[in-house]
């Protein structure tokens, strides 16, 4: 019998005290057996939870060959606080035990005075080359995405030769999913399933083995979005990047377009919640707080656009104080009604579905779900108001409240196709300004109504 | 040369009407020229650009190798519609087409009366077993991710026999990306890959070859949002799927996780935008209507209570009408700061960082951020107030701005953690929920500063 060693490292409380223990006691031993035989995100999850003198202690004490990944996985700020405890000859040796991408990631963060340092340092030529020129990519883009770790083959080769050149290969590339084909200028050609090359007779071509219909890659300018946005439609795993020449550069694999994918779609969330900068919680307080105030500002101005609109009505007021009742209703049902229907448009444009959808279509259908829902809350509102104080109010608040609904649709689909055609990131209005214009829009038909239904 | 085939295909309105054309004039041999050629997510946007005819029509002129896994990228009415036009016999050879996730989705499709005979239809009988057994798996499980179509080889085997027996199992699975390794009683082990496999010596035991360190698998029993974490963090492509006993039943691709990856981030974001239900902006308008119908209620009751009281105050406003003046600013800020507040908790919370950071912490940086913005903002209402009206307002705005600012801010903080404690979905309380409690809170606080300020 095989002993199974199928299971999952959960991080507890209890653990983290007893590692801070070892850490404290210098217990390299008890470390050794319990941290460093694990895998390696686990090992990054261990380090982000220690504070920053156990972390380099810890850091310090795994075998050489997984240092460089698990610094790559721990916390921005953790990694540069270790990376300022090493030299640069020490920085050279980690990058060198890096893939390409990730190598040209870390130098990124490096000061730039050290860059070259470091650069300098590192003993294999290629690896320095790789790194250099992958530095001169954007990092948003496939350039600044992809590695130079890959496999290619010439179309020219039988199968026996690709599998003697292909084993010299693999000693660089890590994981394999796909075997690029490429001509003798390294144009990209096609691509081969490792599968494919480890069944076919030895002698058979490539040229008669390799798939060269629908290939698809990305040019090294491609924005990491759309990349995203092109393996998730036909389900990639890894993606060829080639230059304008359609010579093949590098590849982009999955694990790295996860994390764009995701950002992508919570980037919409901060935007809808007032959040212009891309932040998490463990931030400065310096850094929260400057991401938050533009949004706050637009609220504030709203407010006093929305103050100026009540002064206008003074006199109505202090007549029928009983108007002022309901402003916070309007205001509010004018802000949820627009950010539920800029939302919906918002995320159809991010997922890049409805690209010819009429504008004209979607009005017209949300102003029949804002009809709807405009009808039944104004029925519901009516009694509350009738009982509340009079007749009067309940007609004036229902009759405004249904108005402000229908036009918060019509607003709230509106403004986010307009931004979206002019370049601008719609989701810029599911936040707070959509809200505001609410809010003013809805206080002037509200107040006018009263005013009218009042006779003041 | 070779010629070079490397290009993307791009949707464009003109090659949509000339489609439209060809259907219209039933020109096959355009449609087979210019449509059937490309890949297979290309087909299926273009069939969900069509009419419900031309859809058809289009997809009965696909390859039949081909038509099932189109079938699967549709939209999902559209794909009841094609199937419609099916008969049994029909969409049981569909289904033998399709890998056995896909199969047992489409069945879960199906209504009910259909699928019994459906499956009585498919010829192979070890098919018909896979999609029955899958079916018996709730659909956001592991178990109803997974697929049956593996690679595995015995523990005990040397090289050369399971490249013989991986040639059999080729002709099942698509893609191959881990060979996962078993003992006699299917238990799982460890895995290998293909790479390792391919350059391998003939006569090694997979026993001395294979990898069975931090073995990652999951239960059939694992939520998907589970399955999706899992992968992400240990950046896998594919993971094994045992059942109870350890014995290997299945595995899970990333492309397949990449959408849960993806649903989940939105999720957070239509809580955020007051929509309950997971919905596109070309559904029903009965569908949208219901789907926003609670939060509008919920924003509803709010303002009710923000009449209530603002209607405990009517004496105040009769006597200083300029107190409704900033009504909507105050609770727009409310909302504002604690929608900020809450969204940056619910997103810690659901990237699962953070797990150890203690509650008084985080209120504890709110409260500094609040502080300084609340500061801020409050010295510019002031200014703003005074020019207004009279510094009496000013102070009585500015103070209680300052006042419900920091409130909201500990709010939004506060209450998605003690959902999130409670097992409640945290995202629940940066919509409407926290906007309408804010609004109420901050009105009191406003009036209450207002009438006490102005001795009333």
């Amino acid at each position: 019998m095989h002993k199974t060693q199928v299971m999952r490292f959960e991080l507890t409380k209890d653990f983290l005290e007893k590692l801070n223990d070892a850490i404290a006691r210098q217990n390299s031993t008890w470390i050794q057996d319990n941290v460093c035989e694990l895998h390696d995100a686990d090992i990054a999850t261990i380090i982000d939870e220690l504070d920053e003198d156990g972390a380099v202690y810890v850091y310090n004490l795994l075998e050489e060959e997984v240092q460089g990944d698990i610094l790559m996985e721990l916390d921005e700020d953790l990694r540069e606080e270790i990376l300022k405890s090493f030299s640069t000859k020490e920085i050279a040796e980690q990058v060198e035990q890096l893939d390409s991408d990730d190598a040209a990631d870390l130098m990124g963060e490096l000061p730039k005075s050290q860059v070259e340092e470091v650069i300098s340092q590192i003993e294999d030529d290629e690896t320095a080359e790789d790194i250099v020129d992958l530095l001169n990519y954007d990092p948003d883009t496939a350039g600044g995405l992809m590695q130079k770790e890959f496999m290619k083959v010439s179309i020219d080769w039988p199968v026996n030769r690709c599998v003697l050149d292909l084993r010299k290969q693999a000693e660089e590339v890590e994981k394999v999913y796909t075997i690029y084909v490429v001509d003798e200028s390294e144009k990209l050609l096609g691509f081969l399933s490792l599968k494919r090359l480890l069944f076919a007779q030895p002698t058979t071509k490539i040229a008669d083995l390799h798939q060269n219909k629908n290939v698809i890659s990305v040019k090294t300018d491609a924005e990491s979005e759309e990349v995203a946005r092109i393996m998730e439609k036909y389900d990639l795993v890894s993606i060829p990047v080639v230059d304008l020449n359609n010579k093949l550069v590098g590849r982009i694999t999955i694990d790295d377009v996860v994390d764009i994918i995701k950002d992508e779609a919570e980037k919409d969330f901060q935007m809808a919640s007032g959040i212009s900068e891309n932040i998490e919680s463990d931030d400065s307080v310096w850094k929260i707080s400057r991401a938050r105030m533009p949004w706050l500002l637009i609220g504030l101005m709203g407010g006093v656009f929305g103050a100026q609109v009540i002064a206008g009505f003074e006199g109505g007021i202090a007549e029928v104080p009983a108007l002022a009742f309901f402003i916070p209703l309007i205001t509010a049902m004018g802000g949820n009604v627009g950010v539920q229907s800029s939302a919906i448009v918002v995320q159809s444009l991010a997922r890049g579905t409805d690209q010819f959808g009429s504008i004209f279509k979607k009005i017209t259908k949300e102003t029949l779900v804002a009809l709807l829902n405009g009808f039944i809350l104004s029925v519901i509102i009516y009694g509350i108001a009738y009982v509340f104080d009079s007749s009067t109010l309940g007609l004036v608040v229902s009759l405004s409240l249904f108005t402000v609904i229908i036009i918060a649709g019509i607003f709230g689909t509106l403004i986010p196709l307009l931004l979206d055609k002019y370049k601008i990131d719609p989701a810029l209005a599911t936040g707070p300004f959509i809200t505001t214009l609410n809010d003013v829009v809805g206080l002037f038909i509200y107040l006018t109504i009263g005013i009218l239904m009042y006779g003041i």
